[in-house]
């Protein structure tokens, strides 16, 4: 394969939150300087970068500027203007491509993707105003969820609509912003895939991860999912379909919802929630407990390079691993996941303990009866 | 035990080389700030801190505006001067600390030390002046080093006085500075152990490794070193007791030689031959291999806060761990280091590959026949 970076290459991450400086901390580990562009000046990823600029993601000329100083452009948020996006391309490699942002950024986008590539999501229908919404309900029913169709994240753009709910007010909730209806899909467990593929096309996954979120943010992250071992394969099946369907380069993270067919005795299937075109949560664990860092895979690929080994740490014993959002205050407790025997503490550098604010993670490797 | 540091603080590294590069990317792991100071404009480690120095280590104004900036100051490096260290001290504190700094920058303190402490090392006697050279090699016979009292590393500040050499001469070669000379000792393997001591007199050592060394650079380590179980707790006890003796509170290492004693069947023994107060190339491993690296055990313990876990991966399998440095122009390889599956590459961002430079090092897990 074409190595398309040299080491000492500089690469440009846009956004400046912990999933930038992770990043930037892997480039680091490979010899690679890295370009930080974000807008907050207290920007976390700052403290690692070789170079930082401070600006917003509409100011073309800055962009220009940047553009100038790196060999290639990452993200590390999927909601970039696609002004932004196109501005850079001018210039430099811009990794994920277009394509992939395009889908991944628009909820409608990505619903027909899914249903282009023959993969199962959630039931949904286009919303554009109050009148659609109406349509949609009638068709879709109650309880279902407005989203909209950009800019969402943890839990935000989104709003469900329950019974007796005035549709025309749930629709102002949103801003009036184009949106999709979706069904609310029963779900006996939330998974996702992590998984990387390089600019030649090699596809490599990781353990799968079984997720738990409290009020629309990632709170743990237990791998391997506990899944009968058929379904774990076709979920990393589905997720290679749609790596190679978006000719996709880079880390990538799909969501899915593990549901239950009708009856008690029915079969389990898998419908996708949502495709990260990025670095992701659920992933974080692969920093302690994998051979390659899902940040290191994503430096890898997005620098023609070759994609590492997947592997997790302690899996022959038959152990596995948690790992445990610090979500706002959670972080207090610092100093006691410090002194825990066998606990992997990592901090982002925000001073600000929000409520909401993703602050740590901390990572547990658990042995195995077998080691 | 007291949390002398809080996350989000300042930590001042002295150096700003590999070593101080892979300690600030600990630090960041951790939510610390790191304000690195180095003479160097092209300092590695600039690439990673969140703020940089560049002035000479004798530039007292700036050291003691450093020391402003930060809450706590540690080194990459032993050979600092002590009126830099002094001045450091007065505004904030430094760790490991000055006592520990006297002992291992000075061979001659060194070799006092270890005798104090009732541990063998090899002999040795004090040479300030070729005349005394002449009476040590009556005494030692040859061959015999020379080694200079400071600022000696990397085979740097030694010479190997062998039969007919010219001892003026030979003296001449070391620039005339105090030295001492040292018998050779026919090792039959060369060991380091890599510890810590935390600020509360916890002692944490991994696995030992077996070095090998090439023109006086360490090539490559293995890990666990091939050795007798007992003599592999003796080396552990005995760095322990170093440790504690220097009232130590950082990472350390302590390397040995194994020698064999008289006859054939001769008793393997110990003899330390270097102290170096501060993370080693033979523990690099530690970032692939251990729960808990070299870097941030050594940022924990100079934060005041606890050890982490040492224990390695897959060792309960029965692998070992290899790792091999890239010097010079080995670091050309990396392309294809990066395509062998399972082996971690480090590169540190150093843009010329000079004979003899340290550029970069990968680790190798290899699984043992119980995995």
């Amino acid at each position: 394969m074409a190595f398309e970076l040299v080491t000492g290459a500089t690469i440009g991450i846009l956004g400046g939150g912990q999933l930038g400086r992770m990043l930037a901390l892997a480039a680091a580990k490979l010899g690679l300087k890295t370009h930080v562009y974000a807008q907050d000046p207290e920007s976390p990823a700052f403290d690692v970068a070789s170079a930082r600029t401070i600006a917003p993601y509409e100011d073309e000329l800055t962009l220009a500027e940047f553009a100038g100083t790196v060999e290639l452009v990452t993200y590390e948020f999927e909601n970039i203007p696609s002004r932004t996006a196109a501005i850079l391309a001018d210039s430099c490699i811009v990794r994920p491509g277009p394509n992939a942002l395009a889908v991944c950024q628009d909820r409608l986008a990505e619903k027909e993707f899914l249903a282009a590539a023959g993969i199962a999501a959630a039931p949904y229908m286009r919303v554009d105003d109050a009148g659609a919404l109406a349509r949609a309900i009638a068709k879709i029913g109650r309880p279902a969820i407005l989203k909209t169709r950009r800019f969402g994240y943890d839990g935000k753009g989104q709003v469900l609509v329950r019974e007796g709910a005035d549709l025309a007010v749930t629709f102002r909730t949103l801003g009036g912003n184009p949106a999709i209806l979706e069904t609310v899909v029963p779900f006996v467990k939330e998974i996702s895939v992590v998984a990387a593929r390089g600019s030649d096309g090699a596809f490599a996954a990781y353990d799968l991860c079984e997720n738990v979120h409290e009020n629309h943010i990632l709170k743990s992250t237990r791998v391997p999912a506990r899944l009968p071992p058929e379904i774990a394969a076709e979920a990393t099946r589905l997720s290679r379909v749609i790596a190679d369907a978006l000719d996709y380069c880079g880390a990538i993270t799909i969501e899915m919802f593990v549901t239950r067919g009708a009856g008690d005795a029915g079969q389990l299937e898998l419908y996708v929630n949502e495709i990260a075109p990025r670095v992701h949560n659920s992933g974080h664990w692969t920093l302690d407990g994998a051979a390659t860092s899902q940040f290191e895979q994503h430096i890898r690929a997005i620098a023609g390079w070759p994609l590492g080994a997947a592997c997790r740490h302690g899996a022959e014993g038959g152990g596995h691993i948690e790992m445990e959002n610090l979500i706002g205050e959670n972080v207090l407790a610092w100093a006691k996941i410090l002194s825990e025997p066998g606990a992997s503490l990592h901090l982002y550098g925000k001073a600000d303990a929000r409520p909401g604010r993703k602050m740590g993670h901390v990572t547990r490797i658990v042995q195995g009866a077998g080691s």
